[in-house]
């Protein structure tokens, strides 16, 4: 049974090692794949986002174990949730629920049945003493009743919503990877919607006419946006930093308008 | 049969998985977990600190490699240890020896069978001609006494120790994590021995006030000390890194004095 | 069935997890090793040379996928090479060719046959869409032949030439490590033709005389050039970075004079 592990832990410390042995030490047959270690430090948003656009990738019955919780030790609680067939695992502040937001978990359970943690749980460490052992009896065969008391609810995150008003789109940037492409909330979906196929994106002082079929459709270095492996309006630099030449970040605001642009002729 | 890799061969370079394929290429059913490959270069002291407070998390008969090796090539020796079932493969620098210093080995030997190495080994990574291969055949089932000839001692570092004057602890910082956390050497132990139990705890200017259950018993942002998971006093902020906020780092010294407070009342 | 991957994704975002999902999902079977995933951003010749000096260390039958795709969704073709019993993947802008180019392929494939591809795969990340479903599909036995059509040739790189003249030669640095040591383009085999066996090689404003053994042969912190892991001269410093002390990088021009040092004696 395959267990993902998505951490802010990054990976200067033995911390994602650790976790593995605990979990082969319980469950020497279970496959442990690491989804990322390198989410920024407390940043739960950034988690689920990661989560929420990678479950679809893993097989029915994976285990999905997410351990940015900078609650710890806390009065958070720690939460099993299983849902459409797949297993949910992490700290209750709403790293597992974009994962889920659009169904109904069939169970939610929290950790309480300390026979399935290792010892005397460190308060700065449920990864390694609570949800690694949880995944490892779970890909075991343990059934999720087991591991503690039922729920009815936990903790949601929202997606910051885009508004229409008239020929105008208003999202953000939530999520910027590694190459410092900005990844907005502006679904392909909410793009369809509109009769201009050459809209106006806008992002700080940057404004882009209409979207381009790939990274190479504009020159290296320059801007384009285009609809990306999340279904998402990105904003790009070919061979670039997007993040560096737009100077935009997390929370900032895109707006896209679907005026046809003026001018003579056809 | 599981295998660890600990190094300090950082994320840039195909270096760790060489030796992945090494080893898969001698012993297909071997299972290699990474403990971490994050450690800074040639600190050989964070190596043996990451394996001692990781080695009992993983199942007995587990065979841990560390390469961080800024003698390789040199005189320095290549070394298998067996103790308490556990094996321990890397260069005879000190790096394997705080997670034996409470035992006593069963057996240290000297790779000295050139027949357990890849050809013509390379004078600058043991990693991939030595040491992945004779890990690769130990767990294949080859007996430690094969790889050469054994030896009486190794070299060991030490910790520094926390030394106790009437009412003052002095200990110092061994490590800081990912998160600017900051490990001491002062155990929970030596604590437990104080009489107050709001001992006053010093890193550089900064004065904290007793221990604190969970990094958010503070308020965002704030310093707080803490028994952490390695079992030993840690200076933590809350959503936040101790290293930068207290401009700390290892080797600082740390102190706790345990004067009951003084003030009317109870 | 062995699969790596080598990628410029870094560490922050999930996306070599959901390939490893990918995978997992179509063979479960397989066997995936990271080789690196810290190519820097569209460094083509870097990956190249990472899976060149890697792929001896794989057992036969290995395949090797290598996502560095700065014209992912454009025109540049998605391939499968076969060569010598093991198999590469990846986009034709030349990432996998110099792994390849001492020898003559058996098979070189353009990956059209969407049938193994995700559906409609998005215009960012073949990685995840094309090239981790093929492999996995030709990990579980699926004929080469079946993922698209035969053609003849593929981009190559070309790795910078040596020069000689008389006693000169004239090479480059090629790599530079994590540790900031300087691989350059002059082989073992192009020293061992000189007459001289202390020549003098010269990085920048940076001279050394002669080969060290190992790099604990010199001073902490002082520069010495030796033969490394790859069979090239390396220029490095003793627990040190060569990159910083001798202001070098990756372009640059590096000497060897075999002139015999003048002065009296023997």
């Amino acid at each position: 049974m395959l267990i993902t592990l998505t951490t802010d832990f990054g990976h200067r410390d033995p911390f994602v090692g650790i976790m593995k042995g605990v979990i082969a030490g319980i469950n020497p047959a279970a496959q442990v794949i690491d989804l990322t270690h390198g989410i920024p430090p407390q940043d739960i948003m950034a988690a689920a986002l990661a989560l929420r656009h990678s479950i679809k990738y893993f097989p029915l019955g994976t285990i999905h174990v997410v351990v940015v919780d900078p609650g710890v030790g806390g009065a958070r609680r720690p939460l099993l949730i299983e849902m459409a067939g797949n297993y949910f695992i992490g700290p209750d502040n709403g790293v597992l629920s974009l994962a889920l937001n659009e169904g109904r978990p069939e169970k939610i359970i929290e950790l309480t049945n300390a026979k399935y943690h290792l010892k005397a749980p460190a308060a700065t460490f449920h990864g390694r003493d609570i949800f690694a052992p949880v995944a490892a009896h779970l890909s075991s065969g343990v059934p999720p009743d087991q591991f503690g008391d039922s729920l009815s609810s936990f903790v949601k995150l929202g997606i910051p919503q885009v508004t229409r008003e008239q020929k105008l789109l208003t999202g953000e940037i939530i999520y910027a990877d590694h190459y410092g492409n900005l990844f907005t909330n502006i679904s392909a979906h909410d793009l369809r919607g509109l009769s201009d196929k050459e809209p106006t994106i806008t992002v700080g002082s940057v404004t882009l006419h209409g979207l381009i079929p790939s990274y190479d459709s504009v020159a290296v270095n320059q801007v384009g946006a285009l609809i990306n492996s999340w279904g998402v309006l990105e904003i790009a630099v070919n061979q670039g930093s997007a993040a560096q030449k737009c100077r935009a970040k997390v929370g900032d605001k895109v707006t896209v308008i679907s005026v046809s642009r003026s001018g003579g002729g056809n």
